[in-house]
């Protein structure tokens, strides 16, 4: 079999992390998927920057190089904003690329449009990684769960804030404190308004939204509030009362098909199923009609957990290319 | 497209389950499917006893009479012990059939075998149901996480021994009052040996030693013991020290693919993944080598749970073989 040929948009921690594993675990790909698994390119902001990338492999800014490369396969996105990565992946797929991507404020913008022009190109675009990092709750909800239906996901969607509220209860220390900490570890962002105001969350219900029902979601019907008003006060008589403040983001789908959504803080009592999820992790809670309660918890962000859950994505594109072959 | 033509083998609780589901969620089988699904046939021990069973559906106690049915494509599998289920379930495969099965004691005992045989066969054995009831976690296993090599599974896999554990402790009565409220309550059988002397939990073991090896696997490489010698001053004595005694399957897989593997009553302290796993639930901690801790929680056992989880498998089956036609 010919090598399936890969570029990575993107070299910060997921994509050197993707990058990374593609070279160190050849054996296991090639066992997977019956050849192996090269990159072909990386597309950087600065091509200046040193790198550990071998010398073979394309490393540009600019991606219509990339697009001419012979025989590309797949594209790996692990950039950050809509754009430019709403323009690449586009562009991608009218190439008859797969495409992969971690990139949530991109697919909660774009992931409808992506997905309906993926279809209409023979394509799939897989975005496992953008919700709940390392834990497959994607791939539960698209292949393991389709005769259940998914009547209620409530979720602890965001690491940094779960990360946040632990702490400031545990050391009873202010919001302020607690993010300086969050950052010095690496879990926070030097701004970190996306978390804590609620938005990294709201983009992933977004995701469930769409993937749920199967059609494109207004957020003007997701409420949408962060942590930033929590304070220690409100922590500890939560406590009193048994209670842990968690930031959950919540969604009911009725027999209709109509959903109400919401990201807010919940104080939740020791029953509740995201009442033990502590740290950095994440946790969904999915409501089958027949299944009951399920839990998925694990890493929500993080180098090899997010590129790992990506390159799964990728096994499963190519193992299904290979099944579909074989049976031909 | 011509119906899906089902055989229930057995009509407890899961096998009558997944009688009804398949006969409310016709609409939905055939949204998922292309086509409908319809149960020819029910095996039972005793034909006399009243079942509120369609007209139309042959009802025997002779499974050669199933075998001649024309067109069968799929046998459903709900009945306890290794024999007959053993016998049936291998001239099924001969005979060209899918297989969905939820008997742990048959797949931990002859599951390698069965799997064998089909894919000599050319057809597959599904077997989700028989580990934590309506949790997917054969699935994720299987088609969820093959880049990541598991090397680790701690898991609460028997919901009747976690119930009598969790009332011990909420309401410190004996090992006989729990197990006599479980009873009660439809949790426990009226001979509930498999449960607490922890034989339900290796089966599961073995079935997931199996599938994370590709081997037969030694049942006396497991040390078992299960509840019967916990005594309310052991329950006590872990609560002083702020811990929780839960009933814990655990295996670990080593680079070289060497497995060691305990069933047995195990005290965590609250940072253990397990310790807020309470009641009937089941809960899997799988360590992958990149992913970190994924942790899958619900309900292990019940009606509509697990027939759930096995009409899941018959669509899993049904849907790969329509997609390898469609690329045909």
């Amino acid at each position: 079999m010919r090598p399936i040929k890969v570029a990575i948009l993107g070299f910060g921690t997921v994509g050197s992390g993707v990058y990374e594993l593609i070279e160190t675990k050849q054996d296991l790909l090639e066992q997977l998927l019956g050849g192996p698994v090269r990159v072909d390119a990386v597309l950087v902001k600065d091509v200046g920057k040193s790198r550990t990338i071998h010398d073979d492999v394309l490393v540009t800014d600019d991606f219509s190089e990339i697009l001419r490369l012979p025989e590309l396969d797949v594209v790996i996105e692990a950039i950050v904003n809509v754009e430019p990565g709403y323009t690449y992946l586009r562009r991608a797929i009218e190439a008859g690329l797969y495409v992969v991507t971690a990139n949530k404020e991109l697919f909660a913008n774009k992931g409808f449009e992506l997905r309906q022009l993926a279809e209409k190109r023979g394509v799939k675009v897989c975005f496992e990684a953008t919700v709940a990092g390392g834990v497959p709750i994607i791939g539960a909800l698209k292949q393991l769960l389709r005769f259940n239906q998914v009547v209620k996901v409530e979720a602890i969607l965001n690491g940094t804030m779960n990360y946040i509220l632990t702490k400031m209860r545990e050391d009873q220390v202010s919001l302020e404190e607690a993010l300086l900490q969050a950052q010095r570890l690496g879990y926070a962002e030097a701004d970190p308004a996306n978390d804590v105001e609620g938005f990294d969350v709201l983009f992933k219900v977004v995701i469930l939204l769409e993937l749920l029902t199967g059609r494109k979601i207004d957020w003007d019907l997701v409420r949408c509030s962060g942590i930033s008003d929590i304070t220690p006060a409100d922590i500890s008589q939560a406590s009193v009362r048994g209670e842990r403040i968690k930031h959950v983001g919540s969604l009911v789908v009725d027999d209709q098909g109509q959903v109400e959504a919401e990201v807010r803080p919940v104080s939740v009592g020791e029953s509740h199923k995201l009442y033990a999820i502590e740290g950095v992790d994440n946790a969904i809670v999915v409501t089958g009609d027949l299944t009951g309660d399920l839990v998925f918890q694990g890493p929500g962000a993080g180098k090899y957990p997010t590129a790992s859950i990506m390159i799964e994505d990728l096994v499963s594109i190519f193992q299904s290319i290979k099944k579909a072959a074989v049976s031909r």
